[in-house]
């Protein structure tokens, strides 16, 4: 590696440009704390005469991004392709395995090809960073990995797509539903005409499946997250959270139990005096639970070319310091493949709204059935629906698990008097 | 350096006790995570016969610190005496000229002589930590340097001192006043016997000097701070507070303006909805504007010896590692020395609270006296004072600046219906 770190970057669209141009017009800044000049040497991306904001004439192109991990005058190859497999990972692979350091932001990629690419890169002693995968522009692998190197954690909670976060701030602040607030998103470029990806959860549990392998020191495991997304979150949810002292959010949590890791993707009622309620719009943050710096929140803009180019650039900047760290957190090939604690052995308070008909017995006839499966209420509020003659019962448990409220869910779907399928949103208190 | 990180630490009180013993605890992780065995090898405290909960027996121990610097079985001092000068300060200057990396938890150390020992580190090729000096567990330093590497931070501020914010939560949750929760705070160990360390805001200055130096890229200086503390907080402005829709919290503000930097440490009205306003407790929390990741606040537990250890210990993991960064995120012999904006310059919105006489006229007098200097107001309440027959004129106004507020005050006080000295409290919306 010469004096100068030599950078190809592979992906040109808002993430892509935003590197290249940081990098270009705070040459002499960067320079400057890390002590060595940073030149973006080679380029490629499906368009070569698109306008970047830069002059890139003295830069070499390549039309076959995978051409970048063979290019001499490349020390580090940044990947801002995108897709869980294809060129981002062929390229990847092929610049580690000609020493090339790796940068990348594709968190798809790394939930599915992390473990190889970690293992790989350490045996050819090259970095392979990817801050910007996670939360953006909020540096939590950097925060986990070495903020908090001296810390055991036990739990991590983030908010991190910024286009759910968005839907359901929307939602409550405008008092439109799902589907309108998805197209408004879609409309102002917040979401992307095929949404499932970010509303059904799991972008969330991509980013989920990283940081747990980092905190827990495991092997990256998305096949073990249970997901759920926020399609079936409605108005009259998001009021009576309010009414309730709750405010929801989809969550990724990673926690360790002692039978197992649980890793999970729903939307949780939050306590609204929580840090965590408050964070809004298309902002992301990240609680972390350690055995000695204790609670930890930190929050900022979860997305945008601008922010996450902050995060690629850090990563590049590390290297160019000679700054090094194990990508899990620990080497590689010690990682544990930890067991897996179903979604069927959570426990904790749940949030139901049973949609009924107006008629003796009812309230009767649910208390019940949760009465028979040993699930106490905290509060109960019964409230007319927009519908007239019919009614929303709606509470919160008291401390329970996850089979007994199934049970419950299932008996009380086949009472008569239930008009909807009844709803259940867990609990996050952030205590436990 | 050998296979192993040799430590060597002055200064076993509450802080230097968790050290020794998460290093002996936590070992085998801690190596697993950087690589390299980290062995505590000579210690340093006024009573070597008090239990610290970790056999010591096998390690040296020193009756003088400033001997750990010359100990060649040692590679890293970890200064944790405290002072601003004397032995600390002697003892960080001997180490690295023998060659040896230190880690001090020292705010005022580095606040006044953070410049010289930044310099011959660097000279020496040595790291000079102290993440811990700053905001406990709350990895910010490092957030700063490395996490943003590739941001112009323009503001920085930050909930810095626990026993501060102890004070005004438990003020506005109990309804007692300053002198009662001081007392009850000293009783349980938060505040220090001699408080005006905390409370008159040079804790919270020693550490907004030593964050701005790594924000701005410039030299420390401490004498630019403008420091004001809590002392004069009443209850009845955190009520009135709470009623306009503000919490009040001690803030360490530095900010870059076009004529130079203003440093300010004083208690400020923050909107009730933002995370900085729900901060309670002993927890610290820090706000960063930006250029590229836009606005980021991290919260957690600022003190405490087992969280100060955790960045302690970090910052050895560091050194274990390799990872190196300048002292304040640039060459210490290239930092700036930037121009003081000072506090007279202050623009802003203000709260004022003046306690008056209940007579006809008195309220013409004040808003004359505010109107000539064309200071107007954005809101106003009058309530009864808890004394009969007087009255609390409160209010914010619109953006102002500070000379035409203390002209204000200056010429209030002199209106005769006033009881006490006016009081003001500036707020921090933190959109500007």
């Amino acid at each position: 590696m010469s004096d100068i770190l030599r950078i190809g970057i592979a992906g040109l669209g808002t993430v892509g440009s935003a590197v290249l141009q940081l990098l270009s017009k705070e040459g002499n800044l960067l320079e400057k704390r890390c002590g060595k000049k940073i030149k973006v040497t080679a380029l490629s991306a499906r368009d070569k005469n698109k306008s970047r904001g830069v002059n890139c004439e003295s830069i070499k192109w390549y039309d076959n991004a995978k051409d970048l991990a063979k290019d001499s005058n490349v020390d580090v190859v940044v990947e801002l392709i995108g897709g869980d497999s294809g060129i981002a990972y062929e390229l990847c692979q092929d610049a580690i395995n000609y020493g090339k350091s790796v940068v990348t932001a594709n968190k798809a990629l790394i939930s599915k090809h992390g473990n190889f690419l970690a293992k790989l890169s350490e045996e050819k002693k090259v970095s392979f960073n990817f801050e910007a995968a996670v939360a953006g522009g909020i540096p939590i692998i950097k925060l986990l990995k070495e903020g908090l190197a001296a810390n055991k954690i036990s739990k991590i909670c983030g908010i991190m797509n910024g286009t759910c976060n968005y839907i359901l701030t929307k939602m409550e602040s405008s008092g439109l539903n799902f589907e309108q607030i998805l197209k408004e998103a879609q409309d102002l470029g917040y979401a992307e005409q095929d949404p499932s990806f970010d509303v059904d959860g799991i972008d969330t549990a991509h980013k989920l499946s990283i940081l747990a392998a980092i905190a827990f020191g495991m092997e990256v495991n998305f096949k073990a997250v249970h997901i759920e997304g926020i399609r079936e979150i409605k108005l009259e949810d998001i009021a009576y959270a309010k009414e309730l002292g709750y405010r929801i959010k989809l969550l990724g949590i990673g926690k360790i139990y002692d039978n197992g890791i649980e890793q999970a993707v729903y939307p949780a009622m939050i306590p609204i005096n929580h840090l965590m309620a408050n964070i809004d719009g298309v902002n992301n943050a990240v609680a972390i639970d350690s055995d000695c710096a204790g609670k930890i929140v930190i929050s900022g803009a979860g997305a945008g070319g601008l922010a996450t180019a902050s995060a690629v650039v850090a990563d590049i900047i590390d290297i160019a310091s000679k700054r090094k760290t194990f990508v899990f957190n620990k080497q590689a090939n010690s990682l544990n493949c930890e067991a897996t604690r179903v979604i069927d052995s959570h426990e904790g308070e749940y949030y139901l709204r049973l949609h009924v008909k107006d008629r003796p017995g009812v309230l009767a006839n649910i208390t019940g059935i949760l009465s028979n499966l040993s699930i106490s209420m905290e509060s109960i509020l019964q409230r007319p629906s927009r519908l007239s003659g019919d009614v929303n019962i709606v509470g919160i448990t008291h401390l329970t698990c996850e089979t007994k409220i199934k049970s419950a869910l299932k008996q009380l779907a086949e009472i008569d008097s239930i008009i909807d399928k009844p709803c259940m949103i867990r609990v996050e208190d952030f205590i436990s």
